[in-house]
Formats: C-alpha cells, sequence, structure tokens
C-alpha cells in the first residue's frame, strides 16, 4: 500500500500547486483517495463495490467521509481524521447509501470556514456544491483538476513500490502462461492460469484485466478479452495483460505460437518489434519529448518495411491511470520527465500471418532509465 | 443481459412516478445505467474500470454518454443514442477523461429544453449542474432517488434471469468447493477453486465476492476475504459468495468440515440453521412484514437455545445491491412484496466449536415462493 509519509507529501504538494489560496479542497475521483490519502477498496469485498468516498482536505486536517461498511479500508487510509457513519446496522432497514455519506460530508465542511473551495467538479456529487452554495452566497469553485494531472506525472517511491509489485505478479503470471498455455485449452481457460498465478504470487485477491486473444483474433482483432475460443496447436497467444495492485499497475505483453515453431515470416515480425523497443529505449530519458520515443520506434518497423502493419502506439504511462501520460504517440505534447513510468510495446498486425505485441516498463530516472520488467520476450514455448 | 423492453418499461415506471412533470433525468448511479440502460461495463476490459457514464432521459429520449474507449458496453445499452466523443485518438495525447464525458453531456443537455430537472444529487457531478444553472437561472432540481429506490424492489422478469445465471454459476462454485476442499489449501486456494468454477461455468469474466473463512476464523470473524491460512483436516469451511452477472447477484453460503466427520455439537448447529431456514421460509408470501421472517428464524433458533450465538441478521433483498430491502432484521420496516428476491441466511458462532452459516435465495411471487436456490446445505462433504 503507499505510505503514510508518501500521502502527506502528495497533499502537501498539492497544497504548494495551488495556484490561490483555498479554504479547503474536496475529492472524489477514485484514483485520488487512493494517491493522496491510501484509500483503496477491494471489489472482492462484501458491501464494498457500491462504497464511495470523499477527502475533504483542510491546510492543517484530512478527513475522509465514508460509512461504516467499509471500514477493512477506511482503517488503513493515512488521514487525520475517518468520518464513517453507520449505514447499516443488522437491526433496522437501511437507508439510501449514497444520502448517508453525502450527508456526512455535508455535516463536516459544514464546520470548515471559508468561501474558496476546490473542488473535482467531474466527480464530487451536485449534493455536496449545493449545500455548500446554500450557506456561503460568496462561494467561489476553484478545478482541482489542472492542478492535480500534473503532479501525478512523476511517481513517488512509495507508488514505484507498488507497481514494482505489481510488475513482479504479472510476471510469475506471463510465465506460467508460456510454461502451461496448450492446445485445447480456451482463451478464458489460459485468463484463469494467468489470474490465479498472479494472485496466488501477491497472495492476495486482485483485478487481472487486459487482452487474452488467440489464433486470427491476434491480427484481425490485436486483442480482447478472452472467448470460448479452443486454442490450436500452432496458434499465436497475445497476452497483454495487468494486475491491479492497490489501484496501482504495471502492464506488459507476450505473444507465443503455441506448441509449434513460429514460421519464418512470424519470426521477422518478433525480431522487428524487439528492435523496435531496443529503438524506443534508446530515446528513454528525461527531456525527451514523448513523441521522439514514438518515432524511435515507428522509424525501426517502417526501415524493415512494416510501417503499415503497425496500427497501434507506441506506448504510453502507467500508474493509477492506465494509458496516462506521456502517450507515445506521433503528436503527443509530452515530455519525459524523471519518474515517469511508461511503457513500450510496438505490435504487428498482418492477416493470415499473425498479430503480435511485446513489452516492457521502465522507470525514468536521473541516469536515464530502469527496466522493470523482465518476463521473457519470445515468441516460442520452451519445449517440454 | 437486461433486455430493451425490460429497460424500456423501466424508464416509462420511472417518469409514471415522478410526482411532478420534469423535463430531463440525470442518472449517474452506476445500478441505475444498468438498471435503465443495460450499461454494464467490466473490471476485466482495458480502459473501463476508470470509465463512468451520465444517462439523460427525457420524455421521449434516451441517451447515454460515455466516452468511445468503452464502445463495447455502450454498443449495447438499449438507449435511443449514445454520444461518446473520442478521449484518446492514439496519435495526440488524451485529455482528462471525466472532463470529456462531463463536457458531453452538458452538451446534450444544453439542448434538452425546460427547467424542472430531476438528478440523482449523490451521484451526478457538479459540473453538470453548474451548467445547467448558468444557463437557466430557474432551474427546479428534483431529487430522484426516493422515487427510483421503491421501483426497485419487485424484479422484472430480465432482472430474475440474470439472478437466476448468477445462482446457476454460484451453485456449480459450491459444488466445486464442497467436492475438492482439500486439507493443505489455502483460503486463497479455495477463493481461486470457487472463482475458477464461476467463470467457466458462465464461460465469462466475472467478478466472485464474499467471505472465504476457515477453522476458527469462522467463529471469531464469521466471515471475511480468504487469507493465506491453511486448511487443516477437520476445520470448518465457511463459503458465502456471489457472482456478479452483468450486475445482478445471487447469495448464498454453505459451510462443511473439511475431510472429517463434524462434531455432535457441530451437527446440532447444522440442523438448527436449516431449521432456521424452515422457520423463516414458512413467513416468505406477499404482504408479510420482513421483522416476521426474522422473528421466525431468530425464534426457531432461540427455541433450541441458541439465540445469543445468531448474531447475524436472518437474511435481506438482492438484485443490484447486496444488501437491499426487504432487511431481515428485528427492527425492520419492510414488508413482502411479489417480485422481491430475498436470502434468508441464519448463522451460528461459538468460539471452539465452530462458526457456520447456510443460506438459500427465494423469489417472492403471486402464490408464496420460489426457490431460487438448490445447492447442497450439507455439513459433510462426499467421501472420497
Amino acid at each position: 500500500m503507499l505510505s503514510s509519509a508518501g500521502c502527506s507529501t502528495r497533499r502537501s504538494r498539492l497544497w504548494k500547486a495551488l495556484p490561490e489560496p483555498c479554504d479547503a479542497l474536496i475529492l472524489a475521483d477514485p484514483q485520488h483517495l487512493i494517491y493522496f490519502a491510501n484509500y483503496v477498496q477491494s471489489p472482492f469485498v462484501f458491501r464494498s463495490a457500491d462504497a464511495g468516498a470523499l477527502l475533504v482536505l483542510e491546510p492543517e486536517k484530512s478527513t475522509l467521509v465514508t460509512d461504516s461498511m467499509v471500514q477493512p479500508f477506511s482503517e488503513r487510509a493515512t488521514v487525520d481524521e475517518v468520518v464513517a457513519p453507520v449505514w447499516y446496522n443488522g437491526k433496522t432497514s437501511a437507508p439510501h447509501r449514497q444520502g448517508i455519506r453525502v450527508g456526512a460530508a455535508i455535516d463536516v465542511l459544514s464546520r470548515v470556514p471559508g468561501t474558496r473551495i476546490g473542488i473535482e467538479p467531474t466527480s464530487v456529487p451536485v449534493a455536496v456544491v449545493e449545500a455548500l452554495r446554500a450557506a456561503r452566497p460568496n462561494l467561489t469553485l476553484i478545478d482541482l483538476d489542472p492542478i492535480i494531472r500534473p503532479l501525478k506525472r512523476a511517481k513517488d517511491p512509495d507508488e514505484v513500490a507498488l507497481i514494482k509489485r505489481s510488475i513482479q505478479a504479472g510476471e510469475a503470471a506471463q510465465a506460467a502462461a508460456l510454461a502451461g498455455v496448450e492446445p485445447g485449452m480456451t482463451e478464458l481457460d489460459v485468463f484463469l492460469l494467468v489470474q490465479n498465478a498472479a494472485m496466488k504470487c501477491l497472495d492476495e485477491q486482485v483485478i487481472v484485466y487486459g487482452d487474452f486473444a488467440t489464433g486470427p483474433r491476434c491480427a484481425t482483432e490485436k486483442g480482447g478479452p478472452p472467448i470460448s475460443r479452443t486454442i490450436e496447436r500452432g496458434d499465436l497467444c497475445l497476452l497483454d495483460f495487468s494486475v491491479v495492485v492497490h489501484g496501482y499497475r504495471g502492464d506488459f505483453t507476450n505473444s507465443f505460437v503455441v506448441g509449434a515453431e513460429p514460421t519464418a515470416r512470424q519470426r521477422e515480425m518478433f525480431e522487428a518489434c524487439l528492435s523496435a523497443i531496443e529503438a524506443g529505449e534508446g530515446q528513454l530519458r528525461a527531456g525527451t519529448p514523448a513523441r521522439a520515443v514514438d518515432a524511435a520506434v515507428r522509424g525501426r518497423l517502417a526501415s524493415r518495411g512494416l510501417a503499415e502493419s503497425f496500427t497501434s502506439h507506441s506506448g504510453h504511462g502507467l500508474g493509477l491511470g492506465h494509458p496516462e501520460p506521456p502517450y507515445f504517440v506521433p503528436e503527443s505534447t509530452d515530455t519525459l520527465v524523471v519518474g515517469d513510468v511508461v511503457a513500450l510495446e510496438p505490435g504487428l498486425y498482418i492477416e493470415g500471418v499473425g498479430g503480435m505485441r511485446f513489452e516492457r516498463n521502465y522507470l525514468i530516472t536521473a541516469e536515464g532509465f530502469e527496466t522493470l520488467s523482465v518476463h521473457d520476450l519470445t515468441i516460442t514455448q520452451p519445449r517440454r
């Protein structure tokens, strides 16, 4: 999980980044409840999926507002106070759950002085602001989105630690797939194999999401969630997935031929993708425009006459979001900064030959970059 | 998935239930996007988890507002129009995702006449209403929550069909656990066994959440998510889980002794729970106060001297929410109606002896009730 010191530092950074003083800040984006307060809900726990929370920040105090049912998560939040009224007590019929939470937030805010309030206008519920407006005719709302987004680019050490943990689980899952996928399995079987390996590695329940495509789907759809298609010997298997660990994720792909050797043309495509990754890595340093990274990847594939078969992006940033800045695309306006966590993921898709994608994750450092993911990029399964 | 006719009927029902005419309604609760428009996001698909949507209803038109990345879900929505601007085009850096969606909703609303707008004030983002207020000084907001909640009690046939599908997967998973749990497995192994069986049954990726507790935890914690605890022969295994199918879920429990016979005292507890379920079933008919159902369950356990070991509720309603009305608790204010989907789940928890819970799901019908779940309620694993 994120550290108390990390969350505290991020809250301080937010206050300092405000272009004008605010009396309080109200956050509701689930990513930001993690980022600033280590409040993470699990979809695997009773009565958690439909819960929510609000974070009320004052210059000297942070308050998480949620309800009593999500105590396992709110008790791990790193805030000064948790306000969590009882929604369901097991004795009387329960009222509207969101109403309880929003009412508690309004109550908390009624004790906060001032009229200049920073909010996330695209996620804070209207009831909260209507109550503020009713009590404070001079209310001024400040949009926090353009302030928070740039803050999130450079990852803090506790964020990188979670991404590394996600990557470790993803690598275990890629290894399990490379060793275990066989003709006769369905794509859903492959997903279950991958997901089970990731959860066993982490020893906890986590969401694993992504592309689990095989055979012609790799070229025609370039991915997609698993379907009941049965894998045949010689099919390509394209696995591009993320393991979400306390909100953070790595993202990496491998593509291999199931139970057979790739064709010469497939091997050429594979080698071109690896070479394109190498070309992208050559541009990975702080200060480089993201479009230069894309140009390097794209140029390497074009130099092999494969420009038209590369129809996806070269890569993107990663963290609480996926994709997030920097975007490795031709007209990217981003520039690499120290602390960026990024993925390079060139792919080639030729109907009748194959579709494949390969991906690595990196941390941009003061010296250049650190390669975060080390799973085998290979088009060939180990012989049994 | 929910049917087009079902969603359309529910939208008509909502318009008819309004206490005063409205020009438009704005919905944002994810449950209600499913209920009124069959818009269901999957957490297993790229770029879906952090997406969201808004539903704008006019008397003669329904519009879903989301973004282009969630097309697999928005194209299944049963609305008159989907407005889904491009958030990320793979060529340029992507802007704030929620801003794109909320901007599109404001745009849609700018073409809707009138000043009386029904909203969900605890989930509609404030930016939407601030834009409405700026353009319409006479804006009147009507809170839809007290109108929608009672509408959701009686389940429609397409809702019951999804709940039955969830129950079918849950039953397959309970059967797999009863047959497959062995000493030496961890609780997380049991979860994976259960989850894999549910997904294989449905042939799709679904969330499985709930309690996967073994040994002393069954009595001391009465459940909880799986931990890395290793199961020993003779441990109780308490499995209380739901499989979420397009937003809907059944909910059922079984508890059994792993690889051994229960003790005489454990068998007595088991028989008392089953007898309590039978007592609850005796009260399941439309018009009965939910507290009478609770009293029957509670009374039956008390008659066996076990009142103090029954520390949970007798049951609850189910559907898009969990728990939802009716609540089978001592001071419940609910009354059973035709179309209620409910669970009875008495449990007994005695430290040093065992903790166990057993559960069935029912549909309240005009004639009485239909038992929806038929998994084995048994404290003993089949011999191998």
